[in-house]
């Protein structure tokens, strides 16, 4: 039955675990399958047509294991390739842009607001777009960290380089006083402490892990497909690639130990 | 005439192109065909297994453009995938270990070798087993430097964060005190100034480019492969992604503008 399928979760690569944290605490008794593409990450420096292609490629993949609702867990994905995606696939496909954009415009009404994320999601104009869709007369100031991807999956939380690289990032942000701060990338959470304390405490930062969730169940709820019971439920991890530190960076996402993960080979999914 | 066919060169992404430069030099009359895996890098954070599947994958589409030598321009690569695509193809292929470390061990003698690369290049022990086949009283000390590549990416080459970056990783090749420091990663030269700063004027650094480049002609040479006419030679650029910054970035380490590049698709490559 349809609403016995399970949640299907996708990220370039372990970021969206952030996100999958959120739905757990959310909906507690749905299954999840979740995939991460290893193999191709990180996204964010990629073309449009190619985040596309793989994001297309995964969901035919989380669609052939059967699922009911598709959470891209991954902003430049979001960016670029929601709009294709819930044209090309009939099952709901929610994004990580809009339930952000939603809570910011309601935490800072008409004043600035900052948004940080990938290349890709900086440069596509998504963020921009969702949020004058909803409030036009909110400043928009937008910046790109590169770096942000790279010293999480070091490890280098709370350290000299992150606060470093930080002030050099939010400088602007800064200088505009903005009232506001959108974390538009899924591996940003983890350097939540870095950047308020950057920024300041005045700012409210905003991540969209929590509000993913909310509007997954809502999804799941208004199409009558959510598993009331009080049944154990089941997780599984997907991967392209299983690189020997996986496993020990997808528990600080994840903030739990996955026991169990299978690599699978994205070339039968091209299509 | 074989004589008449393009020298192969391929990276992950970019750094490849300082290997490209010291080719260039050394062998002005020659063709070359170069290829960037631009969808899929970086490769230093995969497995040996994905890393090998990539290689093959490109060194099918060179062959496919009719070239008589392949330069592997990436460490990652030739630690992980040399000996099995020598095994499985048939024409001369260059790492670029070897030839540095050949320089190394001159100039270090029996003293400490420090080695910097990726992770897949420093886990996978390549450059310990090549150093000790040549050397065997030889110390060596070997780090990963994951954000060294981002950094160059970013183009925050001499920066505060570059030093202080470089100071994190460089500190146990300090307190060892070695005398010479391979460095075993293509988009490491970039951040040569640095580096030689932090580690100290006393430290000898190596980087491969220009020994692989020589290493290329000897082969040729012995092959009786070499074009000596005072032709002009053509240069021709593939990548299998395009992304908006690839051809500012490309000039940063090819020192000169790339006018065209061709994007392919590498799906069809796939054995």
């Amino acid at each position: 039955m349809e609403i016995d399928k399970a949640i299907g979760i996708f990220d370039s690569g372990v970021g969206g675990l952030t996100v999958m944290k959120e739905v757990i605490k959310e909906l507690p008794f749905e299954d999840i399958i979740y995939f991460g593409d290893i193999a191709r990450t990180p996204y964010g420096s990629k073309s449009k047509e190619t985040v596309t292609k793989y994001a297309r490629e995964i969901v035919h993949f989380l669609s052939s294991q059967g699922v009911k609702i598709i959470v891209v867990a991954c902003n430049t994905v979001t960016s670029f390739a929601l709009e294709t995606l819930r044209q090309e696939f009939r099952l709901p496909i929610i994004g990580v842009i809009k339930p952000g954009v939603k809570k910011a415009v309601e935490i800072a009404g008409n004043k600035r607001v900052g948004v940080i994320g990938t290349e890709g999601t900086i440069l596509s104009g998504a963020y921009q777009r969702e949020i004058k869709s909803i409030q036009p007369s909110v400043e928009i100031i937008s910046i790109s960290c590169p770096l942000f991807v790279p010293i999480v999956e070091e490890g280098w939380i709370d350290t000299e380089v992150s606060n470093l690289v930080a002030s050099e990032y939010l400088a602007p942000l800064k200088t505009k006083k903005i009232d506001t701060l959108i974390l538009g990338c899924t591996h940003y959470p983890m350097l939540k402490k870095v950047i308020q304390k950057v920024i300041g405490d005045g700012v409210k930062l905003v991540d969209s892990a929590t509000q993913v969730a909310i509007e997954t169940k809502d999804v799941l709820s208004k199409n009558g497909l959510i598993r009331e019971s009080n049944r154990k439920a089941t997780h599984k991890f997907y991967v392209s690639d299983l690189p020997p530190k996986f496993k020990e960076l997808a528990k600080r996402f994840l903030g739990e130990e996955i026991r169990e993960v299978i690599k699978i080979d994205m070339s039968e999914f091209v299509k």
